[in-house]
C-alpha cells in the first residue's frame, strides 16, 4: 500500500502546471548511475531540447541540479562579483529577488523601477543603461508575480553598447512563449521545469552565450557557491565527465520525456497553442466583466493575471474552486495581493478544455463569492 | 512510446543505490502545488521520519532541494562567515569537498589530516581542537570515498568545550549505519537521499540542533546564498508558509515512501541488515583473498573499500561486471584510484541475495581481468 496519496488538482496557479502522462511515466523508469553513459546520453539529449525551446545555438546549454530560483542564482554566483555595479529592471517580485542575491553577493545595484505590470521601453533602457553604464544587466522576460511579458532586445542592445552582459529570468516563458535568447541577444538565461515546459519541478534548465563563457574563462576567483560553479559543472557534463555532484537522475528522465513532447508537437505549434488558450481565456474574463491587469502587447501567455471583480473576494473564490472544483490558481504577491489571481496556462495545461472549465468555475465562483 | 529506456543496471557503487518498487511508485503521484496542504502534510511526514533515521528530537529537520553536496554547501553557507576559524578533519574526498566551499566563504581553515580511510582518536580530536580552538568544526562521518566511518563523539565533545558548533556529514550512514545526531552531540548534520535512504538522489535532509538555530538567530549578515538561506527555508517549511521556491514535490513523495518504507522495516533492524550484509561481503572478500583497505572497527556498512587485488586492472573489473551483470560499482577516488573499488551495500540494494551474486561476479571478474 502506498502512502503518497495526493488529492486530484487540476493546476491553473503560476507552477507547478499539469504534467504530461509520459513524463510521470518517464520519472520513474530505473535509476542509473551519474557517470553511466546511458545518463550522458539523456543530458545531451535535454541540452539539444532546450536549445531549441531557449531559441539558440549556445554549446554552453545545460541544467542545474535545483529548481528555478537554483538558476537564479547559478547565474548571480557566476556573473557577479564583489563591487561590480548590477543594473536590474524592476517591476515584479522576481526582480527584487535577484537584486536581494545581487546584494548578498556583493554587488553595487541600481534599479530601473516600474510599477509592477509594467514593461520597459527601448529608448527607456538605453537612457539607464547609458547613464550608469553597469557590468552586468538583469531583467524578467516572464515576470511569474504580474503577467508581464519583456522580450529584452532593447535592453540587450543597450547593454551590449556599454559592453554588460545580460541576464534574462525565462522562467515561465520558456517553452511557452518565445524566448529567442540568441535574437534578443541575451547571454545568460535560466528557467525551471515545472511551468511551460510540462514537467515537475526541480530542474533549472540555463544557457549561456560566448560572451559569457569568455567571462567565465577570464574570471580570476571561484564564485562563491560551489555546489552552482558552472566551470566545474562544465567539466562534468561535458568534457572529461569529472565528478561534481550526483544529479538528479529521475529528474533527467522527466524534463528529457517533456522536451521529447515538445519536440513532437513542435515549438511553433506549441507557442502556437499557448497564444491561443491564453486569448481565449482573456475573453472568457471579459465575458465576466473582469479587465486583465497587465496590458494586452505585455501580456504572457502562460500567465494571466485577470484582476479580482469589486465586491468580490479573492480567497473566497480559490477556496470555492479548489473545494468545489480541485482547481488550483494563486492570487497576488505583494502589492497586488488582493488585486489579481494568478493562473496559468501552461505547458500540459494549455487546453481549450481547461481554459473552458475554468471560466465557467470562476462565474460560478465570482458569483459565491460575492454573495 | 518513451523516450527514456534506461539499461537495467544493479546499482551496487557508491550511489545511487538500487530503489524500491514503491518509492518509484511515489514518484509518478500527481504533482500538488508547493503551497497545498498536502505537500505541507508530506513535509510533515518526511520530518518526523528524518528525525528517527538522524537519532534527534531537532524541531529544525527538513529537506534541501538538491543533492548531497547542496547540503553541505547549505551547513557552509549558512553556519561559515567570512574570518572565522573553520577546523576540518580530513581524511577523504569529501572533507577536501568542505574545505573548498569553506574556503570560498571567506573561512580561516584549520585541518587535522590524515591518510585516506583512517579515522581520529578522541584525544588526538581534542589536541588538535584545544589548540586551534576553531569557531566551527566538520568532520565526515561516513567517507564516501573511502569507506571509513567516524561517529563524531569525541569531536563534538571536544569542539563543545571551546564553544564551536560542528558539521557532520552523515550522506552515507543515513537510513544504514547508526548516525545518532543528539547522543553524539552533532549541532548540524546534512545527507542525501540516493544512498541508505534508498530514494533516487535529488534532496539533501538536514538536521540543525538548539545550538545552530540559536547561531542563526544571532547572525547579523545573511548568508552569500539566498537559494540555501535556511532562515528564509524555515519561513517557507515550518512558520508562516511564506513562499521561498517551488519544492521538487515528486522527489519529496519519493522521499516520503522510502521514509514509510524504513518505518516498517523499523530503524534498529535496518541497521542490523546493513550490518549484516556488510560482514558476508567482506567474508566474501576475504574468501577471494582479498582484503579490506579499512581497519575492521572504523568500517562502513554501506559503503566497502576492498583493495583491488594483486596483478588485476580495475578498470577492467568494472568493465566486466556491467558488461557481463549489468552490475556498477565503483573505482577509488584520488589518491586510492587504482587501489580499491567502492561497493555500496545500502538502502533497497543491501541485500544476502546481492552480496552472494556480487561475490561471484567479482569472482569471475579478478580472473578474467588478471588473465
Amino acid at each position: 500500500m502506498l502512502t503518497v496519496a495526493p488529492p486530484t488538482r487540476l493546476l491553473l496557479g503560476p507552477g507547478p502546471s499539469p504534467v504530461h502522462p509520459r513524463v510521470y511515466q518517464a520519472i520513474s523508469q530505473p535509476v542509473v548511475g551519474h557517470l553511466d553513459p546511458y545518463f550522458f546520453q539523456v543530458n545531451e539529449e535535454i541540452r539539444k531540447g532546450l536549445q531549441t525551446c531557449f531559441g539558440t545555438t549556445n554549446e554552453f546549454t545545460m541544467v542545474i541540479s535545483g529548481t528555478g530560483s537554483a538558476g537564479m542564482e547559478t547565474a548571480v554566483t557566476n556573473f557577479v562579483e564583489p563591487g561590480m555595479k548590477f543594473a536590474v529592471f524592476a517591476n515584479g517580485y522576481f526582480a527584487d529577488r535577484i537584486t536581494e542575491m545581487g546584494r548578498r553577493h556583493g554587488a553595487q545595484i541600481v534599479r530601473l523601477e516600474k510599477p509592477w505590470g509594467e514593461s520597459f521601453t527601448g529608448a527607456e533602457a538605453e537612457d539607464f543603461i547609458s547613464r550608469h553604464k553597469p557590468q552586468l544587466v538583469a531583467f524578467i522576460q516572464a515576470e511569474t508575480s504580474t503577467g508581464c511579458y519583456t522580450p529584452g532586445k532593447g535592453i540587450c542592445e543597450a547593454a551590449r553598447k556599454v559592453g554588460a552582459l545580460t541576464i534574462a529570468d525565462t522562467v515561465t516563458s520558456l517553452g511557452g512563449m518565445p524566448v529567442d535568447v540568441d535574437a534578443m541577444g541575451i547571454d545568460i538565461a535560466y528557467s525551471g521545469t515545472q511551468k511551460a515546459l510540462g514537467c515537475p519541478p526541480g530542474l533549472a534548465p540555463i544557457t549561456v552565450g560566448p560572451r559569457g563563457v569568455e567571462y567565465l574563462r577570464a574570471r580570476k576567483a571561484p564564485s562563491v557557491s560551489w555546489y552552482l560553479d558552472l566551470k566545474l559543472l562544465l567539466d562534468y557534463y561535458e568534457q572529461a565527465h569529472r565528478y561534481h555532484h550526483t544529479a538528479p537522475v529521475s529528474m533527467f528522465y522527466a524534463l528529457r520525456e517533456s522536451l521529447a513532447v515538445i519536440e513532437e508537437e513542435g515549438l511553433p505549434a506549441r507557442l502556437e497553442r499557448h497564444r491561443k488558450n491564453h486569448e481565449a481565456f482573456v475573453a472568457g474574463m471579459e465575458s465576466l466583466g473582469t479587465a486583465m491587469y497587465v496590458a494586452g502587447e505585455h501580456r504572457l501567455w502562460t500567465l494571466n493575471t485577470p484582476r479580482v471583480p469589486d465586491g468580490v473576494n479573492d480567497l473566497a473564490v480559490r477556496k470555492h474552486l479548489i473545494a468545489k472544483y480541485g482547481i488550483e490558481i494563486a492570487g497576488g504577491l505583494g502589492p497586488l495581493a488582493g488585486k489579481v489571481f494568478r493562473i496559468g496556462t501552461m505547458g500540459y495545461g494549455s487546453s481549450a478544455e481547461n481554459v473552458s472549465l475554468l471560466v465557467d468555475a470562476l462565474r460560478d465562483a465570482f458569483a459565491v463569492a460575492k454573495a
